[in-house]
């Protein structure tokens, strides 16, 4: 999918929400249980209910993987259903020495290798540019590198300051000026978390143009609109997460139901702040 | 597997030495594409010819993800396969907020839960100490942290100079030092590139007491006289990876017989090496 398309799909449901599918058989409704592929049969239905007010889904890959086969079956059923206009993210983070990043590039790109299709996936910087550019040698695909993440350990490295050309700056500020070099915004993104949005205005200046993924929004604290007050740009340029506050909204068996309402509240939100740029 | 007992198996084998299974479907012998499983028939294989050279195993999570789900059945025939007595490393690179990685070591620790039982994993140390601390709280498994890693992309951020407290140090060793309070060195290992032997003498300062996971010997072009010499303790302190010169030294009916013979010379080296803290 193209940076345009991304655009487009956000004008045409006036939304930048994007789905988190952390998928946990603890927490789903405990009547679906009794069906075939209780981790598919719940996204189905929340991806049934929530379509129209999401532009993007994302299958936290270790929900998947921590079921071992069963899990990757649930979700290559899972990738293959998503409505193909709608931007899928391998929220993975993934990154290794070049020959074996190229092997997890072809793990969530290439369906003929591993039968997963995704548009993107998350990649940790530690290991520098070759970690990362095999990922961008497919043409159409997406990198969203992590920049500045939302948790509480996002403090013991990210935020050092280091020293480079002679000036200083924060680790996170230094990931997100070189990987530049690697990628342009039509191919990379930056996840950045929606509890570090004061951050948000310093990072825009760094990356103006690329999409951020913001993941944090609700039980992480984070806050929609101070999000989109600093990280919104002439093309959006957010993808804003939102997981447990939609699909584990209900467990009873109205959670599709249930998790559509709170899906549409956040795109109605999400419309007023839209405004700012149409 | 506890510390004295890794110790014991290389004090038994006077080897070091971890077998990489970076076992790859367009690189194994022809003949075995036949069988059933030709991943797992090649790791089968290999295992019976080196473990009485080999005191770990490490599969590279990425080569099996790439087949999708009959890679991950593969692997965890694979781990089935390995003896009790071999230290086992999921070489994931994983690390994600608290509640996924919590999720991840459940993926490599939990056999009930993926059918998957290592002994450690590798983790990428971003994030922070709330990504790294869901793998240690499992009684008798491994962290094994990027320390300073073996490819190019190491330079990118891991060398840069980084103020802590008002001292200047690398990235590399503000993660060497700080995670060193998540965690003891009968819990955490590291991840030191054979390719950045110099260094090791100053790590070797900063973390004394761990063992340090060094690929990068062999086709990478790290040296494994070098490693020993600067890296080994008191009780070795180091697994030496070597994947591509063993499992691939011959592509013929004879791979097995030959990746033995390899595994046989380089335990040998060793054997030598291992002398000075006999």
């Amino acid at each position: 999918m193209t940076k345009q398309d991304l655009f487009e799909q956000i004008l045409k449901k006036k939304s930048y929400l994007c789905v988190g599918l952390d998928t946990d058989i603890k927490k789903i409704p405990k009547h679906l249980l009794a069906t075939e592929d209780p981790i598919f049969e719940f996204n189905r239905q929340i991806i049934d209910a929530t379509a129209q007010y999401a532009v993007a889904y994302k299958p936290n890959i270790a929900f998947y993987e921590a079921m071992g086969v069963k899990g990757w079956q649930s979700l290559q059923k899972t990738i293959d259903y998503i409505p193909k206009d709608i931007f899928t993210i391998a929220d993975a983070k993934r990154g290794d020495i070049g020959n074996t990043s190229e092997l997890y590039a072809r793990t969530f790109f290439d369906k003929a290798s591993s039968g997963l299709d995704f548009d993107s996936v998350t990649v940790a910087p530690y290991m520098g540019r070759d970690s990362v550019q095999p990922f961008l040698a497919f043409e159409g695909k997406w990198v969203i590198l992590l920049g500045l993440t939302s948790n509480v350990g996002s403090h013991d490295f990210q935020h050092l300051k280091v020293e480079v050309d002679g000036e200083q700056k924060a680790l996170f500020e230094q990931v997100l000026t070189k990987s530049q070099e690697w990628g342009g915004s039509d191919a990379m993104m930056y996840v950045v978390g929606a509890t570090q949005a004061d951050k948000l205005a310093e990072i825009r200046k760094i990356v103006p143009d690329h999409f951020l993924l913001v993941p944090g929004v609700g039980a992480q604290g984070g806050s929609l609109e101070e999000v989109s007050r600093y990280g919104m740009n002439k093309q959006c340029g957010l993808l804003v997460n939102s997981a447990r506050a939609i699909i584990y909204a209900s467990n009873g068996e109205d959670f599709a139901e249930v998790a559509a309402e709170e899906a549409r509240k956040v795109q109605q939100e999400m419309e007023g702040y839209l405004s700012a740029i149409l």
